[in-house]
């Protein structure tokens, strides 16, 4: 529980918690997981990380509870499960956390610190995350890592100071750097935010609704150039709330995943397996914020209208 | 072959054809169909219409063809199949006509008349015609009318003059008020065009995206409000082409619809049975309309490419 050995806690050992947890912990790290529905599964064969990247990796006996109650307070509090989650989970984050915890989320869209802020403790620092990873759980313990891993970081709220935040940030991005994961503190969380929706507007949204990975949606001329459209909105959208994102962003990204083996995105794999899909951050929050400076989003709307079809169907 | 018992031709015998070719013959006109596929159970069963407005109808011995070759030459041909398959239906269009005939597209879309009619001699009359109504072909021979029927019709091009154009029109909608079917001519064939398409753009794509009927289209609160917002869309498109459409068209034919039993467009079945779907006549050509008076309309844009997305993954 000292700054050179802190106590890292994972909260939500999916594909997320379950990679960047393991690869703390390989480093060295006090790394304690916190499982509902997969502690048998990591409890008989440990927690398993098929990575392109790195290889096969094992961590064959994780440190891990069923309860929040049983952990050790954590000095860090990674939280790796879906934003779709977040008010269940703000009671079990805030048990445990250590005095003057660090959360961290590592979650996509935007505004999920905002709405977690007010159920945690004044003295928790509230951190937010952008992983760039093509990774899924196949299994439960099991996480295939496909490519990529980087995670981009910014500080949302807390007691610290500005001088303290860098600080901390700096501590965070150090501690991924050693466990082999990129990491770079981001200057401001709301611009990181906005710079991955460019990405997961339009993949996530339509690999769900389409039934396709990032191959096929690229591959299809008709796709691509309403994934381009899609990403102009976002890109409008950031740039109309004073953020700074680099020219010519859709073309980038079109051409970085187009490098990429066929990816499915996580929207997919939660639509398929009847999960809820992360509507409100991926698709919600940015249009309720593009609305906020006037600038309207149609495709995207659509997007999200037909997602919300899909998904309250699936429930009925 | 008088103008007392013109003979009438109908192409494409499927919901549509079926429905108002029946119609017609029972109302005594002499009726001639071109069957395809359906010709054996047509000759077997006769032309049943299974009708929630004028009850069961069947025509045991229609007048019926597999063969163009083998029909009189028409003095109308009504052609009811869709518009995907105009250009293969030209010659046979060419063939059943008899002199200065009259051709009437029954189709929803725009420009379906413009590019049929360079393949058309030039002594045909080119008319249009929209049909509002309920219907879908449940088994060879067998249509299913759910509900409503009229024909709105419009004259596209020819050798008439405005005054003989008048005239036709008066003919053909006299012809199906005799037959018990609502039929108005239309001012302009462009706006009962873009009238329809009101109704068309959003329904018809989404019912096939979105595996759903009316009912559940309206139902749901978030595709009310996406059908709203591609009715504008269309409607904005049309009144920038010079068109005048009723005040709060959208609220409408929401209203309208909301109050027929659940209907499944015919785009869905045509998508469900793998049959190419109307996406030139019913998207592209206003979409291009649109772009020619510089109107935007990004969820039609989406909604038509996801569906080509749809189509070609289905073809592949």
């Amino acid at each position: 529980m000292t700054a050179a050995n802190p106590r890292i806690g994972i909260i939500g050992t999916g594909a997320i918690g379950g990679f960047y947890g393991l690869m703390l912990a390989r480093a060295g790290y006090d790394v304690h997981f916190l499982l509902r529905s997969e502690y048998a599964a990591v409890a008989e064969h440990g927690l398993r990380v098929n990575s392109a990247v790195h290889g096969p990796l094992l961590l064959a006996r994780p440190q891990i509870y069923r309860d929040a109650a049983q952990m050790p307070p954590c000095d860090w509090l990674l939280v790796g499960a879906k934003s779709t989650s977040n008010q269940a989970l703000a009671p079990v984050i805030a048990q445990a956390a250590a005095p003057d915890c660090k959360v961290v989320l590592l979650q996509n869209g935007l505004a999920v610190e905002d709405a977690l802020r007010p159920q945690l403790p004044a003295d928790v620092h509230l951190l937010g995350g952008l992983c760039a990873i093509c990774a899924h759980r196949s299994a439960p313990g099991v996480v295939e890592h496909q490519a990529l891993g980087g995670v981009n970081l910014g500080y949302h709220s807390g007691p610290a100071d500005d001088e303290a935040r860098a600080a901390l940030l700096n501590q965070i991005v150090e501690m991924f750097r050693k466990a082999g994961v990129d990491s770079s503190a981001m200057p401001s969380l709301e611009q990181a935010r906005w710079l991955k929706l460019v990405w997961n507007v339009p993949f996530n949204g339509l690999s769900a609704l389409l039934d396709a990975g990032t191959e096929a949606l690229i591959g299809n001329a008709d796709s691509r150039e309403q994934i381009k459209a899609i990403m102009q909105e976002v890109c409008d959208a950031a740039r109309a709330r004073g953020l700074s994102l680099p020219e010519g962003l859709p073309e980038k990204l079109l051409l970085g995943t187009a490098r990429m083996a066929d990816y499915l995105p996580s929207m997919y794999h939660d639509h398929v397996h009847g999960r809820p899909m992360e509507l409100d951050a991926i698709y919600a929050a940015p249009l309720a914020a593009a609305a906020e400076v006037g600038v309207a989003m149609p495709r995207t709307e659509l997007l999200y209208h037909a997602l919300r079809f899909v998904e309250a169907r699936g429930r009925g």
